[in-house]
């Protein structure tokens, strides 16, 4: 006897999800039969439902549920500052700063020529009609500190670098809090010494 | 902004499946987003079929597709041997080799006296009843070489040897193939010399 099919089924269709090798698709595949059924039901109504309600924001790039962006509609934040990131992760790593209450524009990606993933690839277009039609005063690119997050930074700030008044910002490089001194790379340790902050002049 | 809820639900969700973490779960909600329609419905046809037509087998305690077990309802079997399993992937295991065309018995489980699991709480009272029923001329007590599949392994042949005419063996222990003898451990060596073969007496 071969392995049932249904097993095989599974197993074949929890390997298109990136990351899943063989055996962990196997592993997973052996505890779905052992699984509560209503936990099952409750998994995949998650997935439908995330396929259903989540869809990506056409002003901003970010996702947004039952089409509603509920960060672009939110007219409590500060119509002036525009902070530009790589993904929605980051999104909601910045949204827990309570002192940043601004909008964003999601590029989905970084420009990477090691990857073939130019400018037109990512969302930059809609970021460049978006500034040139709203009135931001700053705008503050929130790349990843990667080589492709600062070409992808750069990048932008010499396509806007035309715009008056516009002020184009980049997150401070150097040591992470918590860190020790001496683990710290040459190149972050170059960034904390250039942007050091003045105690006493 | 807090994350969204779909995604959040989807985490969520992928947790209550074993060996699946927080970060792992996270990271499969987000590829979820992102794949193709067709495959995240493959993927869910494949969950529902795997919980609709796969149950276990009231003969043998393997897994069987739409109430028909495979191996129960195949007479060209050798119907005299009757090889007792720990699971259904022992199953598929053994069945791979060509040699043996035997009947099995899935037990489900090994007794653990460590993990407080009894000989009730595996499928041993049916196998008891199913040799009473039939006859056969031996059974392969194929449970893992471990501490538990060894108690398993004795308690089952306890049981079974005040019947007449019926073969009781065990699975042979001594060095895997392909191994290096010196890699061996102490327990499998003894093992290998206590079963050692002869080649000319």
């Amino acid at each position: 006897m071969k392995e049932l099919q249904t097993i095989a089924n599974l197993t074949n269709a929890l390997k298109v999800i990136p990351g899943i090798g063989n055996k962990s698709a196997e592993r997973i595949a052996y505890e779905f039969i052992k699984m509560n059924p209503e936990k099952v039901d409750s998994l995949i109504n998650s997935i439908q439902a995330i396929k259903k309600d989540l869809s990506i924001c056409p002003i901003c790039g970010s996702y947004m549920e039952n089409n509603k962006c509920q960060i672009c509609l939110d007219s409590t934040r500060d119509d002036s500052l525009l902070v530009v990131v790589t993904s929605y992760k980051d999104v909601i790593a910045l949204e827990r700063l309570s002192s940043l209450h601004a909008f964003y524009h999601v590029l989905n990606g970084s420009i990477s020529p090691s990857k073939g993933i130019t400018a037109s690839d990512i969302n930059i277009n809609k970021l460049i009609q978006r500034i040139k039609n709203n009135h931001f005063k700053e705008i503050i690119l929130a790349t990843d500190p990667t080589i492709d997050g600062e070409t992808t930074a750069l990048y932008i700030s010499e396509i806007l670098k035309d715009i008056s008044d516009l002020i184009i910002s980049r997150l401070g490089y150097g040591l992470p809090m918590g860190a020790n001194l001496d683990f710290a790379d040459e190149l972050t340790l170059s960034h904390a010494l250039k942007g050091r902050t003045i105690y006493k002049k």
